[in-house]
């Protein structure tokens, strides 16, 4: 078992600062549509991101174990926030992954490490909501 | 319904940086015991504070709503993740709050006002683990 340990101070306002030990603290705030500033990281910004990260991390892990070499790994993520039976809730959150390889004839190995990163990504299978994958490969 | 969007872009190693348009951009990184380095935010740190954070958003929300006058207000979360039937997840993320009141006769208003607000925090209700609130009032 690991346990990841965070802490918050709120400082003024709708607004704190996170921690994580030995790391850059991070300013977050409530999100502008329920009264916070703009410029902050939300909540809802953080999961979405979290999740999105968690997918680049075991990509990562499954591009280096089908020795699968790549210029570039970007994405880009949509967390869909909605009001549902007990409140307002992620219906989905959609990630988008685009590659660049160094050699094209490894399209298939790259996109199968990719769909078996969020397979077995940490934070897709705690969410009570689905996360939709989309894989570009060039 | 609110989309929110975040982006990544992988730098070198077990690195990429995070951003979410108009805020400070954010560098990501696979945990330590996974082969990533030290001082960098995890997807799994991401997860802990996204949770702490709207606890806190939301609790600002119901202080605010309850006219609970607080002097300070500081959590500590840990993220627990084990190896469950589909590999790893979250089991539970644990919350503490403390709230330092400018008046001792609100401490059950403020009470309350927390408890309401992890019960309708959207992240809560988004993932498959159980959140422990434990509430510290001065």
């Amino acid at each position: 078992m690991w346990v990841y340990k965070t802490s918050i101070d709120w400082t003024e306002g709708k607004k704190g600062e996170a921690n994580c030990d030995g790391k850059p603290g991070l300013e977050v705030a409530t999100p502008p549509e329920f009264g916070g500033p703009e410029d902050i990281w939300t909540p809802e910004d953080l999961l979405t991101s979290a999740v999105e990260s968690c997918i680049m991390a075991s990509s990562l892990f499954f591009l280096d174990r089908g020795k699968v070499s790549f210029r570039s790994y970007k994405s880009k993520a949509a967390g869909h926030l909605e009001k549902g039976p007990i409140g307002l809730v992620f219906s989905r959150i959609a990630v988008e992954v685009t590659l660049e390889l160094e050699d094209p004839s490894q399209a298939d190995a790259a996109h199968k490490a990719v769909v078996q990163a969020e397979k077995t990504c940490p934070l897709s299978n705690s969410l009570s909501c689905p996360v939709e994958l989309s894989i570009n490969v060039r």
